[in-house]
Protein backbone atom coordinates (compact mmCIF):
# COMPACT_ATOMS: atom_id res chain seq x y z
CA UNK A 1 0.00 0.00 0.00
CA UNK A 2 1.15 3.68 -0.80
CA UNK A 3 0.21 6.24 1.55
CA UNK A 4 -0.62 9.65 0.17
CA UNK A 5 -0.47 11.73 3.08
CA UNK A 6 -0.96 15.61 2.39
CA UNK A 7 -1.23 18.51 4.83
CA UNK A 8 -2.64 21.89 3.85
CA UNK A 9 -2.11 25.39 5.51
CA UNK A 10 -5.15 27.30 4.19
CA UNK A 11 -4.35 31.43 4.13
CA UNK A 12 -7.54 31.95 5.43
CA UNK A 13 -9.10 28.87 7.58
CA UNK A 14 -12.19 30.37 9.22
CA UNK A 15 -13.71 30.73 5.47
CA UNK A 16 -12.30 28.40 3.88
CA UNK A 17 -12.07 24.90 5.96
CA UNK A 18 -15.12 23.53 5.14
CA UNK A 19 -14.92 24.06 1.33
CA UNK A 20 -11.20 22.62 1.80
CA UNK A 21 -12.28 19.49 3.45
CA UNK A 22 -15.12 18.91 1.36
CA UNK A 23 -12.56 19.08 -2.08
CA UNK A 24 -10.64 16.57 -0.09
CA UNK A 25 -13.62 13.93 0.43
CA UNK A 26 -14.05 14.36 -3.09
CA UNK A 27 -11.16 13.82 -4.53
CA UNK A 28 -10.59 10.46 -1.86
CA UNK A 29 -13.44 8.83 -3.63
CA UNK A 30 -11.91 8.99 -7.44
CA UNK A 31 -11.83 5.79 -8.27
CA UNK A 32 -7.91 4.81 -8.08
CA UNK A 33 -7.82 5.64 -4.71
CA UNK A 34 -7.77 2.32 -2.27
CA UNK A 35 -9.32 4.40 0.80
CA UNK A 36 -9.04 8.06 2.19
CA UNK A 37 -9.43 10.02 5.33
CA UNK A 38 -9.94 13.34 6.23
CA UNK A 39 -8.73 15.20 9.29
CA UNK A 40 -7.99 17.95 11.41
CA UNK A 41 -5.57 18.67 14.37
CA UNK A 42 -5.98 16.85 17.37
CA UNK A 43 -5.37 18.78 20.90
CA UNK A 44 -2.99 16.62 21.90
CA UNK A 45 -0.10 18.45 23.98
CA UNK A 46 2.23 20.71 22.35
CA UNK A 47 5.96 19.65 22.38
CA UNK A 48 8.68 20.54 20.37
CA UNK A 49 8.33 17.83 17.67
CA UNK A 50 4.81 18.75 17.20
CA UNK A 51 3.94 20.29 14.17
CA UNK A 52 -0.06 21.62 14.54
CA UNK A 53 -0.08 24.50 12.69
CA UNK A 54 -1.57 22.91 9.56
CA UNK A 55 -5.30 22.91 9.20
CA UNK A 56 -6.23 20.11 7.15
CA UNK A 57 -4.68 16.68 7.09
CA UNK A 58 -5.80 14.20 3.66
CA UNK A 59 -4.85 10.54 3.78
CA UNK A 60 -5.09 8.80 0.24
CA UNK A 61 -4.31 5.27 0.46
CA UNK A 62 -3.54 3.36 -3.16
CA UNK A 63 -2.73 0.12 -4.02
CA UNK A 64 0.23 0.82 -6.16
CA UNK A 65 2.11 3.76 -7.46
CA UNK A 66 0.50 2.99 -10.72
CA UNK A 67 -2.79 4.15 -9.00
CA UNK A 68 -1.27 7.46 -6.96
CA UNK A 69 0.14 8.39 -10.72
CA UNK A 70 -3.15 7.93 -12.24
CA UNK A 71 -5.17 9.85 -9.50
CA UNK A 72 -2.48 12.59 -9.78
CA UNK A 73 -3.34 12.33 -13.73
CA UNK A 74 -7.56 12.05 -13.24
CA UNK A 75 -8.83 15.82 -14.43
CA UNK A 76 -11.17 15.78 -11.39
CA UNK A 77 -8.09 16.17 -8.93
CA UNK A 78 -6.37 18.49 -11.33
CA UNK A 79 -9.85 20.36 -11.24
CA UNK A 80 -9.64 20.08 -7.58
CA UNK A 81 -6.11 21.86 -7.46
CA UNK A 82 -6.97 24.55 -9.66
CA UNK A 83 -10.30 25.43 -7.40
CA UNK A 84 -8.53 25.63 -4.57
CA UNK A 85 -4.56 26.22 -4.93
CA UNK A 86 -5.19 30.01 -4.55
CA UNK A 87 -6.78 29.38 -0.81
CA UNK A 88 -3.86 27.14 0.78
CA UNK A 89 -0.65 29.34 2.43
CA UNK A 90 1.11 26.00 1.96
CA UNK A 91 0.77 22.11 0.81
CA UNK A 92 3.35 19.58 2.10
CA UNK A 93 2.98 15.88 1.15
CA UNK A 94 4.36 12.59 2.77
CA UNK A 95 4.43 9.51 0.23
CA UNK A 96 5.65 5.83 1.76
CA UNK A 97 4.78 2.43 1.13
CA UNK A 98 4.00 0.31 4.26
CA UNK A 99 6.71 -1.98 5.11
CA UNK B 1 -10.47 8.21 15.63
CA UNK B 2 -6.97 10.09 16.31
CA UNK B 3 -4.07 9.54 13.63
CA UNK B 4 -0.58 10.15 15.18
CA UNK B 5 1.82 10.34 12.16
CA UNK B 6 5.04 10.41 13.25
CA UNK B 7 7.88 11.03 10.64
CA UNK B 8 11.79 9.98 12.00
CA UNK B 9 14.85 11.76 10.24
CA UNK B 10 17.81 9.01 11.17
CA UNK B 11 21.30 10.51 11.35
CA UNK B 12 22.83 7.37 10.05
CA UNK B 13 19.55 5.72 8.29
CA UNK B 14 21.99 2.84 6.96
CA UNK B 15 22.80 1.40 9.88
CA UNK B 16 19.81 1.71 12.00
CA UNK B 17 17.06 1.79 9.79
CA UNK B 18 15.87 -1.48 10.44
CA UNK B 19 16.50 -1.32 14.32
CA UNK B 20 14.18 1.77 13.65
CA UNK B 21 11.18 -0.06 12.24
CA UNK B 22 11.37 -3.10 14.76
CA UNK B 23 11.19 -0.42 17.43
CA UNK B 24 8.22 0.99 15.90
CA UNK B 25 6.42 -2.00 15.09
CA UNK B 26 6.90 -2.97 18.74
CA UNK B 27 5.36 0.33 20.22
CA UNK B 28 2.57 0.27 17.53
CA UNK B 29 1.70 -3.08 19.45
CA UNK B 30 1.25 -1.35 22.53
CA UNK B 31 -2.36 -1.72 24.31
CA UNK B 32 -3.43 1.61 23.89
CA UNK B 33 -2.75 1.91 20.26
CA UNK B 34 -6.12 0.46 18.00
CA UNK B 35 -3.77 -0.11 14.54
CA UNK B 36 -0.26 0.81 13.71
CA UNK B 37 1.48 1.17 10.15
CA UNK B 38 5.37 1.49 9.68
CA UNK B 39 6.76 3.01 6.20
CA UNK B 40 9.29 3.79 4.04
CA UNK B 41 9.45 6.65 1.32
CA UNK B 42 7.93 6.38 -2.03
CA UNK B 43 9.14 6.64 -5.28
CA UNK B 44 6.56 9.01 -6.45
CA UNK B 45 7.64 11.67 -8.89
CA UNK B 46 9.61 14.38 -6.92
CA UNK B 47 7.86 17.84 -6.52
CA UNK B 48 8.25 21.30 -4.72
CA UNK B 49 5.32 19.81 -2.36
CA UNK B 50 6.94 16.73 -1.42
CA UNK B 51 8.48 15.48 1.43
CA UNK B 52 10.73 12.79 0.98
CA UNK B 53 13.76 13.14 3.27
CA UNK B 54 12.80 11.58 6.15
CA UNK B 55 13.42 7.72 6.77
CA UNK B 56 10.43 5.95 8.76
CA UNK B 57 7.22 7.07 8.76
CA UNK B 58 5.11 5.59 11.66
CA UNK B 59 1.70 5.84 11.99
CA UNK B 60 -0.20 5.10 15.02
CA UNK B 61 -4.25 5.08 15.27
CA UNK B 62 -6.23 5.59 18.69
CA UNK B 63 -9.12 5.48 19.43
CA UNK B 64 -9.40 8.21 21.72
CA UNK B 65 -7.52 10.92 23.04
CA UNK B 66 -7.11 9.30 26.36
CA UNK B 67 -5.63 6.60 24.81
CA UNK B 68 -3.08 8.41 23.37
CA UNK B 69 -1.90 10.29 25.99
CA UNK B 70 -2.00 6.70 27.42
CA UNK B 71 0.42 5.59 24.73
CA UNK B 72 3.00 8.27 25.50
CA UNK B 73 3.72 7.50 29.40
CA UNK B 74 3.46 3.47 28.53
CA UNK B 75 6.79 2.27 29.80
CA UNK B 76 7.60 0.58 26.76
CA UNK B 77 7.27 3.67 24.37
CA UNK B 78 9.43 5.89 26.96
CA UNK B 79 12.15 2.79 26.81
CA UNK B 80 11.92 2.76 23.05
CA UNK B 81 12.47 6.45 23.21
CA UNK B 82 15.47 6.44 25.35
CA UNK B 83 17.09 3.62 23.13
CA UNK B 84 16.45 4.81 19.87
CA UNK B 85 15.95 8.78 20.40
CA UNK B 86 20.22 9.14 19.88
CA UNK B 87 19.49 7.94 16.12
CA UNK B 88 17.17 10.40 15.48
CA UNK B 89 18.38 13.68 13.40
CA UNK B 90 14.55 15.06 14.48
CA UNK B 91 10.97 13.65 15.01
CA UNK B 92 8.09 15.21 13.17
CA UNK B 93 4.76 14.68 14.40
CA UNK B 94 1.08 15.34 12.91
CA UNK B 95 -1.67 14.75 15.64
CA UNK B 96 -5.35 14.94 14.25
CA UNK B 97 -8.49 13.52 14.75
CA UNK B 98 -10.22 12.33 11.25
CA UNK B 99 -13.53 14.66 10.76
Amino acid sequence: MLVHQVFFWLKKPNEDLEAGMEGCRAIGQLKSADSYQVGVPAPTTKREVIEDSYHIALTVNFKSIEDHDAYQEDPIHLQFIAEHKDKWEKVRIYDFNLA
